[in-house]
């Protein structure tokens, strides 16, 4: 499915975006990147396809990502961990109603203070963009980890 | 070299269905990406320039490719691992012919049934794209393997 | 920050032949990516907004830049790394006055004779690009290393 070459640009920007508002700790930033009653998921590979998906992070709306990011902002006086979100093979599999169906890749790796990198996870994101605002945004996002003996408590999105 | 960008589009998606299909566990629709008389290869970068490429894998059609998938699904009855290919920097080198000379770094990962993941190699693409038809295609793709120590044995293509 | 396809395009083949030229040991056609006063820096993380960036490799012009090759070409007779430069996550954050304000992620990995690839770094590109030119050029380009325990001396440009 090939979209026009600005609206592939429009998605990988939203996309890109994502990543950045993370590595950078703009967390705050993080829940307008999504419509009002988005949804954000993390499901391990190994659920897909059971009758009960089990995410272990979900929210569906921006309320409640405002409500995790507050909790992660007490928790986590200080973000000992550098992540950086690499997003790849960004694909277009159907748009219609003004939404796309966009499925990537991502790569996260995080690095201590001591600035050694390790591989934090690998996956697919599976996403639905609205395309009809002036910005597009999630409706929902789904990161599906490969990764799932993941070595710290999940803290920041994926 | 600048291509026109709906054309640098299809051969991303070209790029990433390839990536996918692998990854998705949907090895039978991987030949299909070929043209019928389509080669395949992969190379340990120690051999390029040497007088004879010397392969560690090497198809030269559709029917070959076939075989090679049919004789993975008799070995491997069970997957063991989750692949992750992620192809970036894709640089359209040259075009002629309804033809374009493409090349692109990927890095391969495994996760394993524990949930663990590792770096199973990482090397470039170097690949001939027929442009002509409905849907570009590969004439000739070649992945050039800077990983040689390969962990495991190759199993499904890079 | 939306700019028209070819222009993306033109950035992100800028950003792709600058990790070609490194990975093919064409390491002489790297200051041709720079305007004749360009600036290439590499500045650990972990110095970012301190009064003194404290640069761990800074050059100004490309007579700099070649003068930096030629060391490296009399001190490594051998290479010894076969590196692999990703560029991901490309961003145009502003444009005016015929540049672009870019980001990007950046990960290298390095093979060594054995065939063995391990991570070597990863971080973030903050580049000024000029697009006057017939050809897109970095008037800067900083490197911002996540990781700064770099197992090997730094040799070859981020």
């Amino acid at each position: 499915m090939i979209v026009p070459p600005e609206t592939y640009n429009r998605i990988l920007a939203l996309e890109y975006r994502h990543a950045r508002v993370l590595d950078e700790d703009r967390l705050e930033e993080w829940p307008e990147l999504f419509v009002e009653r988005g949804v954000y998921k993390v499901v391990p590979r190994e659920n897909m396809g059971r009758p009960v998906e089990l995410p272990i992070l979900f929210c569906d709306s921006r309320a409640m990502m405002r409500d995790r990011i507050d909790s992660l902002r007490r928790a986590n006086v200080f973000n000992l961990h550098q992540p950086r979100h690499v997003v790849t093979n960004v694909e277009v599999l159907s748009t219609g109603g003004g939404e796309a169906e966009v499925v990537a890749a991502y790569t996260v790796h995080q690095t201590d203070l001591e600035g050694q990198t390790r591989l934090f996870g690998i996956g697919q994101y599976r996403d639905i963009v609205v395309l009809t605002g002036p910005e597009p945004l999630f409706r929902e996002k789904m990161a599906i980890c490969d990764t799932f003996a993941i070595p710290n408590l999940l803290a920041i999105p994926l």
